[in-house]
């Protein structure tokens, strides 16, 4: 039979799975020299043969545990069940991934009615053994016996209340004789004075309490499944006590400040005590600090510990202490948890002290780290601290908090801008027309739409914080105010969003500036020597394209020319090309838009010089440039009861255009190089526009590589007729040439890509829509409509708009690839999608061998980052242990989402489970 | 060097490619004994070589004519430019497959002032010389030298306004000799008195005819590749004269009637004629029946020639023929061209004589045949005799001729009808709720949508005459009216639609009755032997289900569900299912409809009893159930100028649900087995439906098989999750099992295939949606704006909602094929979108082994016979050459549906370009 009981000298620190987290750290401690109380660890596979043995210990595991124990009884020179030199041990719990607060843990075990004479005798402390007593009978009742919590502390206030007392310690030796007779009292025969019998109880209890509720559901939310964890370990550690006086103390800290990532030792103290009370928060700790004030010595020897366990370790740890009698002895370590500021930090400045390598330093830092120093933080304490509470909550659509005054529209955005405000932009939802004031505005906030809404996806694009969703909120455009709950707020009140956590405030909340730290540039500096796939950036301004190039794009992957169009006096030109009836008027206005377009171009490409700038022609169908019908409608009906017979017939013939060019499924419909085909003059007139901006540029004496690219193609005809009919004439007349290539958006296009590789210099992957044809999902009404319930009801295990569904869609991406190659090896193929900027797609990107991926100038570095991590994945052959990208389930990516204000971020080291994700 | 010159001895009259139709025909003739006068072919190698050589005749062509020559000069007795012994020869083209009319033809060639003499001679008859003389003159003038036509006939009519003649018989020899006089010196000395050199040039004008901008036009638009016929062969004949008195004639004859297929002779005879007078229509012709009573000697001879040529070629012929003093030459055989009813009953009459065998019979069989015998046809003589035109002109959505009153709305129709009258529903397009409408009318005209809008696709499912997408009319729905060009036709006129053509008549047209002959059941049952694929229909309603049964289908292969809830007392109950907020609500009122559900499906069950009926569960999105916004704002405007407030708000109301529901791109959205996931308790009431009228058809003493088909589907978890909450509960409520499939629809489907299989006892492919996910295609929306101009542009072959894209959805196809038989080797596979129906599509499913095809029930004959086809094909291991379904040129198609009233069939067999396709 497999051997169930280990001690220390059996045990190897790294079998975490075997041993659990707190058995393996307690080994390494103890293999590295350093003051562990002694200990065994029943392992994770008896708490397995537990489960399967119908919740019964195992054959024979008591007797190992005996055996064992006399290791431990050597080593502290004590005696289990001795009355006269009694060994006193803890109980603990300890999983192979920390879940902490889940399972339970019994301090104290081997005191009865005849150890506790020991133990007074050898302390000569009645009072501290009678408190120990009572503690460990607590203990033993509520969590081995089951007996509800509140029957013990409601016997312990009784006689406080009693005695007087406001703190336990005014309590006599004789009053706590008096609790440990009243619990007895309680537990009654139920309480085995035979300490074998205790134990045996208590480890059943720790066992147990693997399957409790809280600890299944925790299991569940965090997808610990049995694969990572199958059960916890049984810690039995010779007792250790900081409340044996004031050479006695109990404490924390973690080997670098958790908050900031600075090299000191962090942590707090508490003299006389043990670990409950640090916890039980009555007394006010001392800082570490401190301690290294009042005693040197032993602050020296923490400090050399702990430092110890970090070179080990090689992560910033998280330590437990005790000090008994002067003398430190270390009770757990485990990787610190801290704050994204801290994780970059310290991973840098580990890497510069050369206590990690360039490899184990970027796998360290998680993507979501890297997009928690991108964005501005709510104060929490100030929250806190003034007990302020949320008037509204909705989806996190975008990360970061803002604080501004409410307004209902982008013009009155962008005019109170204009005078200085900060706004935020509230509206029901968001449209292509409102851009201008996202730029505006600090943040926006919507009462309709999902993660993927216009909404979501322009507010991430340009790293604006955003919820959205948030159906509470009723908005009345006229009276220009919002109602939630009774609340109503009027434009110009101020409130607070945090796109973090989907919370809206009302009023200003004091936040925590984004000021990016070296140590952010240098890790991203690290990544980009590791990876091998290029890193683009959506961007459609120079603004854009600023923050791109600021933050490492090697280029423009995606130049979308829509907004262009919208710009107002560019809008009625626009609607003359549309509808104009014959190909000889919409050239001719069209060219009259070639100016305005060759202006924007050559800002951007300025911005871009000496990178690459892919520009994508017109996609969107035309009636997005036409008033709705709707609109038109209700104007229709002012204008009737006004009586307005010319305006009637005005509007009337212009609802007749709009309905015309109304579809059924616009996107599906006549849009991007189906336009093109049909209309070629706007094609025509872009890469005129285009190929001005770049001979200007080159009279500047700058240059760049612009390529041209052809939305929406379903068939290589389509490049080859827009090629023919609208980009080579212009490219004649102006002698230059430019590489033209093409989204592959369209299933037909990946699956004829051969074909379409050979009218093509380059691929680009537009995963938005090729998801949306794969799936027929439109994203628009999927994540509004029913994404959720999918979701929900395990259906999808995540939201396939936010990271590639590598079964379906990906498959037919492997397939474009392979056929494309071997058709034209020349072939550039990159994705500019929004997965794009998403870790786990990345990684999917990484491995079918794309050159490049181009994100929201804002994911831009998560991307430089995700892409070493795919390099690093791969050249490890170690997939899942050095990062755990997890399809995870709903669940988790709600609690996920919650953490770090992101949902697309689904990616989680196992390792790690326990540390800030 | 490669021999370009045969006599019939020389020739095989198989080799149609080499010797092109006319002259294999005349070889065939030859070989088989029958009289044709002797004659040599110039090959269309010999052609090939013209142009590849500038222009020039290939050297050394001329010597191996004269060489040949002197085979027919032995056989005539003649001599070619002989004065005394005259040979005559024509010199006609013949390419590989006929083009009627489009290439040159010179007759009485050899004919010079010497030679004149020697005729007039041999035939002591000097009017017939001249007469000869001048014919040839003025066809070489015209066609060797490029002289206009006109300027002959003009002299002609001149010579015959001076001697005041009527016709041409009035004209003397003397007169004839001044013609030839006058025609000499328009010729001047281009006319080259030397036979061999007429005949070089007349061979070389032959040549060139093949590349006259009228022969490249015809076969562009038909399709003629040069891998079907590349140069056209010259056949140089001896004359024969029919108008050598009146024992001598010319006529034309078809083996069998070629419009009604009956087994006699049928053609016309004029005496004493040459070719072209009957073309000139001055005389009236004899029936050959006629000639039966006066000559029963030439009939016996002809009619046994023509049976023998039938039984070699094994189709009815349409031959020409002469009579030179009374001695029958044979100048020509081709196959017949003859109206679907002729073609159907001879092949089957051909094969129920023994002339042919099955395999050829349905090989002679092509799908428009089958459709053109399905519906009436305008009386076309009817029209010409009353020189009637057309008043518009649309799309010939769906075929046949229909009369009726104008009505403006499917209710109207209904009630018109209930009282007796005819009508044709008259729309600007149609919606699901129109439908009642189509069934009440006798056809459907609308001014806008394309081939596949919902009117096309509807008339063209229940076999309704339809057009569609007549721009130039205007309807006025308030007036009740339409206007077209300045005619105003008002409600209860009478118009008449052509479905076939796609015209539009004023007024009661007479049509012929499609009746169902005893052989278009023959043939299909024919077709059911050869045939393994299966053939199921696509029926909604008992009456379709009859019309399929009636027709052979073997099943329905695809229910829709969606109408049982839109009749008017249930959709008020659908209405608040869609409105309701809990399922608790939605339950309630989904059971409310199952006691309707129920009947509607019981009705179904017992037309199809003892076979398989696939249901498909709910599939469209919610909205389509509700009033559209625009329709609310209408109304809502009224409301406010009429100041009802009360009406107002719950407009308002009603109207902020249908915005709420309102989806981008429906049909992405929430639908098909999305709203069975949010929504189960439509599923499952449907469920319970279906269940309970099986059962009772049980009761009945009846069976059959019923299949649960749900839509949508691109996962399997959707599946899952649908039989466990809304399936499978009911299964086991009622203690039945039923088998559970799923729609292969959404691209991802086909390629998680396998796991799907793992769920599903069947699969039936949704092609018409497939093909929206491969292409991002919205079929509204592509069809009404760019369909046209992507065949037009040659971007696209053929209308992807017609026929299937083989390259692009067909790939998704076969991997899901594969795929789902891999994973569950059990799996039924069949297609039921409208590519179910069309041939080309049908031969792909029997390529890539489905079991069954669904086709509307209309489409069902159509869909047995192109099963056979493929069958045969597959058999014949000659794809291309018994049948050869044809991805037409667009225009083709335009030719094709103008010929056949039927876009989606773009099939044809080269052999029989010449065939009424």
């Amino acid at each position: 039979m497999r051997k169930l009981v280990y001690t220390y000298d059996e045990s190897d620190p790294e079998d975490v799975k075997l041993l659990g987290g707190k058995g393996a750290g307690l080994v390494l401690m103890y293999k590295q020299g350093l003051p562990v109380p002694p200990g065994i660890t029943i392992t994770t596979e008896a708490c397995k043969l537990f489960y399967s043995n119908g919740e019964r210990l195992p054959d024979g595991l008591m007797d190992e545990v005996r055996e064992a124990m006399r290791w431990l009884e050597e080593r502290t020179g004590r005696k289990f069940g001795d009355p006269r030199n009694p060994l006193l041990v803890s109980v603990r719990s300890g999983a192979p991934v920390s879940m902490p607060g889940m399972m339970d843990t019994v301090l104290n075990l081997g005191l009865n009615d005849d150890t506790l004479r020991g133990l007074i005798e050898l302390t000569g402390n009645e009072r501290f053994a009678y408190d120990a007593y009572r503690r460990f009978l607590q203990m033993f009742g509520s969590i081995v016996l089951g007996i509800d919590k509140k029957v013990f502390d409601d016997i312990f206030e009784e006689i406080k209340r009693e005695r007087g007392a406001k703190y336990d310690s005014e309590l006599s030796a004789d009053d706590l004789k008096e609790v440990v007779r009243r619990f007895k009292e309680v537990l009654g025969d139920k309480f085995p004075q035979d300490p074998w019998k205790q134990l045996e109880l208590a480890i059943m209890a720790v066992f147990r309490s693997w399957n409790s509720p809280r600890a299944v559901f925790y299991r569940k939310a965090n997808n610990i499944t049995p694969d990572v964890a199958d059960g916890t370990a049984v810690n039995i550690v010779a007792m250790v006590f900081g409340n044996m006086g004031f050479d006695s103390g109990t404490g924390v800290l973690f080997t670098r400040d958790p908050a900031t990532g600075e090299n000191v030792l962090y942590g707090e103290f508490l003299p006389n005590a043990q670990g409950e009370d640090v916890v039980a928060g009555i007394r006010t700790p001392k800082s570490i600090e401190e301690l290294k004030n009042e005693r040197p010595d032993l602050y020296k020897q923490i400090y050399d510990m702990a430092k110890k366990l970090e070179r080990v370790k090689k992560e910033v740890q998280d330590i437990e202490f005790t000090i008994e009698r002067g003398k430190v002895f270390l009770l757990q370590t485990r990787n610190a948890k801290m704050t994204p500021l801290a994780r970059v930090k310290t991973v840098v400045d580990m890497y510069e002290e050369g206590l990690v390598t360039k490899e184990e330093a970027l796998a360290r830092v998680k993507p979501e780290h890297i997009i928690g120093l991108l964005y501005p933080r709510l104060d929490e304490s100030y929250l806190k601290k003034h007990g302020i509470s949320p008037i509204a909550e909705g989806l996190n659509a975008s990360p970061g908090a803002a604080t501004g005054r409410v307004v209902f529209d982008a013009d009155t955005a962008v005019e109170w801008r204009n005078r200085g405000e900060r706004v935020i932009l509230v509206r029901e939802e968001t449209r292509p027309d409102d851009v201008h004031g996202f730029y505006a505005s600090e943040g926006i906030l919507t009462s309709r739409g999902g993660m993927t809404s216009h909404a979501s996806v322009v507010a991430r694009a340009i790293g604006k914080p955003a919820v959205v969703g948030v159906e509470k909120i009723k908005i009345d455009y006229d009276k220009r105010e919002f109602r939630v709950d009774g609340i109503t707020v009027r434009e110009g009140d101020v409130i607070t969003i945090d796109g973090f956590t989907g919370k809206v405030y009302l009023g200003e909340i004091p936040t925590a500036k984004a000021e990016l730290p070296r140590e952010f540039f240098e890790i991203l500096r690290m990544a980009d020597e590791v990876r091998s796939l290029g890193v683009r950036a959506n961007a459609d301004t120079p603004e854009d394209a600023e923050i791109a190039r600021r933050f490492g794009a090697e280029g423009i992957g995606l130049l979308r020319t829509e907004r262009m169009f919208r710009r107002p006096e560019r809008l009625s030109i626009f609607q003359q090309v549309i509808m104009a009836r014959d190909s000889e008027e919409r050239r001719e206005a069209m060219n009259k838009l070639v100016p305005f377009l060759r202006n924007d171009f050559l800002e951007i490409f300025r911005v871009m010089e000496g990178l690459k700038v892919t520009v994508r022609l017109f996609d969107p169908p035309l009636h997005e440039f036409l008033p709705s019908s709707d609109e038109l409608l209700e104007k229709l009906c002012e204008a009737r009861m006004r009586g307005d017979s010319d305006e009637v017939s005005k509007l009337e013939s212009l609802l007749r255009r709009v309905r015309e060019l109304r579809e059924a499924n616009p996107m599906m419909g006549h849009r991007g190089v189906r336009v093109g085909v049909t209309y070629p003059e706007i094609y025509e007139a872009q890469v005129r526009a285009i190929v001005e901006a770049y001979l200007q540029l080159r009279k500047e004496g700058k240059d760049l590589q612009v390529q041209i690219m052809i939305p929406q193609v379903a068939d290589y005809r389509e490049i080859k007729y827009v090629k023919e009919k609208a980009i080579e004439p212009v490219f004649k007349e102006y002698g230059v040439r430019m590489p033209v290539g093409t989204m592959i958006e369209v299933v037909r296009a990946c699956i004829t890509a051969d074909k379409i590789a050979k009218e093509a210099d380059f691929f680009s992957f537009g995963t938005n829509d090729l998801t949306q044809g794969v799936f027929t999902f439109s994203r628009d009404d999927v994540e509004n409509k029913f994404m959720h319930d999918y979701l929900e009801k395990g259906i999808l295990d995540f939201d396939v708009f936010q990271s590639l569904d590598t079964e379906g869609v990906g498959e037919l991406m492997r397939i474009a690839v392979e056929k494309g190659r071997a058709a034209n090896p020349n072939l550039e193929i990159g994705i500019c999608g929004e997965h794009g900027g998403d870790p786990k797609s990345i990684e999917f990107c990484h491995r079918i061998k794309l050159d490049y991926v181009s994100a929201s100038a804002f994911r831009v570095p998560v991307a430089r980052l995700a892409a070493a991590h795919a390099a690093l994945r791969e050249g490890s052959g170690v997939p899942n242990l050095l990062i755990f990208y997890n399809q995870a389930s709903p669940l988790r990516n709600l609690i996920v989402s919650s953490c770090f204000g992101f949902r697309a971020i689904s990616c989680v080291n196992p390792n790690s489970i326990s540390s800030p994700m």
